[in-house]
């Protein structure tokens, strides 16, 4: 079968590799549609970061592997032992991966594993493959109505559910501020919307990306190059400060623009990656007592209720998908045009089924 | 009457001014003990920072004023309208006053109200003087048994209570890190104690302060500069982390400290003041999806607790006291002492009775 898979620095290759066969407790995938990511992006410029170099401490994998992390697809094969699933029923995977034994695992943050991964980028397969075997605890099937490139939507927006959920003092009824408007941040916008938030204040520089922002159901769109955005946000909350910040960002200014607009008693949370350390000063939240969180991945709970809010409609995330292209492309087409057009971009997917006539 | 009233930078008098007059809602109070404490010796040293220059939010005053916000005294006399105080009752004041009507207020939190300020530091008279009328609200009667040099320590302790009840999730089975052997510190070892906290790892470089830890009771003493202090904490914690680190030390090495040492989905609580921006790196907590919180003064139920806590012998503070001296010798007995020899001094108390006859 065909694969892309990921040798170093600016070598990724599509080739051909055995198609794996399913195992006890697990599901064989076809998959449909898989996102390209961030996380791919840096890997493909400046790695290996992410992808192992040396045997990974779960899949026990090193490169080359193949990617795909973001994918959704329809049951090819099922595992003795897995029952409740069919052939050709329509599925999101769940990528994380975890060893079940660190400190991060035996507090059941296996969404923090210290020796985790993910199926796509660590080793086990991945979603650009023509098949892919994965636990069947992995794999969410998707209700009628949520079409297979909706699926491969879902990790981002769990990415961003879970984020969200860090706060849970959020009411229809709070002011929250989301900074920088890249995938993450717009997906936030969308699930916040599916919690019913109305007041959704997000700073953002990019022309195009303020434009998704609005369409996705931004209230107020402040440009940090060009406005105060204290002097906004004060009069948008009548002097008192957004209930939380998202740090979509992750630059020096986002982390102080998050701590400085907070209320009162109010919570920032920092869904960013960081490269180096950066200023801060905790007395810009000490004088109001504010709590600075900071979030990482997603687990199955997440999974669950963001397809739930795709099943019911509170989530409408079609219009993240902003190209769909073939496999052969994926440098090119995918990954390229993340580099030269970022901006214009939220998620582009590789499109498997169209693939495999090209 | 006699008073200490400050100035300026390095100028602080025991002079002569007019004794007041308790108003409609107030009490007088005689003031038995006086702490000095880290902000009298910042406003001595470079101040005024905290002390108005211009006329105060709350009290309408400028300097000079009378100083002394660590206090003790008994009630001399009652103003109208106040019930359940008779003269010659013992008592702690809560120096804390606040404007009721900014954000912080509104939502009740008057500890961090944003035009607030002390007795004793910003007008409205001071501990270090031989009468002041305060509001009955700011009056808590000692209950028997609570000495009147202990009352002074109840302000620095409701400090510490206010910093460890930021952390709920504390039992008397958990594990803290304690960065720093300042009055705070200690204090804070102190009001974990009195939670039956029995596992206090304390960080501290000076020796003498390492004393006073272990004497108020931490369980394990860590030198940060001659000890690894993530490998001594990993050795303690069997590689887990403390469930909650207070960073009472406020250098940047301190919020690194604590941030590498709390466990996973642990908090670090900053109790420190800090005076300029310092390195962070939001991944030290993202990989663990850890909570960073900051807290600021103490509110009503903090007195309320410390001194309940002190009638019922669960906090033990006496040997905080490490001297007593006279009015007229604040600033070389005191102020002064605590520049030369801070590290064999945690509390100062000035002795209001005994200064009368100096």
């Amino acid at each position: 079968m065909r694969a892309a898979r990921y040798y170093g620095k600016e070598d990724i290759r599509v080739e051909q590799v055995s198609e794996p066969t399913v195992q006890p407790g697990q599901i064989k995938i076809a998959p449909s549609f898989v996102g390209i990511c961030g996380t791919d992006l840096h890997e493909y410029l400046g790695g290996p970061n992410f992808c192992p170099v040396k045997a990974h401490g779960v899949t026990g994998e090193t490169i080359p592997i193949t990617l795909g992390h973001e994918f959704s697809g329809v049951v090819k094969d099922i595992g003795e032992g897995v029952e409740g699933f069919t052939v050709g029923q329509p599925c999101a995977i769940q990528p994380t991966i975890f060893c079940g034994k660190c400190p991060a695992c035996t507090v059941g943050a296996r969404n923090i594993c210290h020796n985790g991964g993910f199926i796509g980028l660590s080793g086990g397969g991945g979603g650009l493959s023509e098949a892919v075997c994965v636990n069947a605890t992995h794999v969410f099937p998707l209700p009628n109505g949520v079409s297979l490139d909706t699926g491969a939507l879902v990790e981002p927006l769990a990415v961003a559910w879970h984020a969200v959920s860090a706060a849970p003092e959020i009411t229809q009824d709070s002011t929250v501020l989301v900074i920088g408007g890249g995938p993450i941040g717009l997906a936030a916008i969308l699930c916040l919307r599916g919690k019913g938030v109305k007041s959704i204040i997000v700073s953002e520089v990019a022309a195009a990306r303020q434009r998704f922002a609005k369409e996705f159901g931004a209230s107020n769109i402040i440009n940090p190059v060009k406005d105060d955005v204290n002097k906004a946000v004060s009069e948008l909350t009548g002097g008192k400060g957004v209930d939380v910040a998202f740090d979509c960002a992750g630059v020096p200014a986002s982390v102080k623009s998050a701590c400085e607009n907070v209320r009162t008693k109010g919570t920032v949370v920092n869904v960013a990656i960081w490269e180096k350390e950066v200023p801060f000063n905790p007395n810009w939240i000490t004088w109001k007592e504010s709590s600075y969180k900071s979030v990482l991945g997603y687990g199955p709970e997440d999974f669950k209720a963001v397809i739930e809010n795709l099943g019911n409609g509170s989530i409408v995330p079609q219009n993240m998908i902003t190209a769909k292209i073939k496999l052969d492309n994926l440098v090119r087409d995918g990954i390229g045009a993340l580099i030269s057009d970022k901006d214009n971009h939220v998620k582009i997917l590789v499109d498997m089924e169209a693939s495999k006539t090209a």
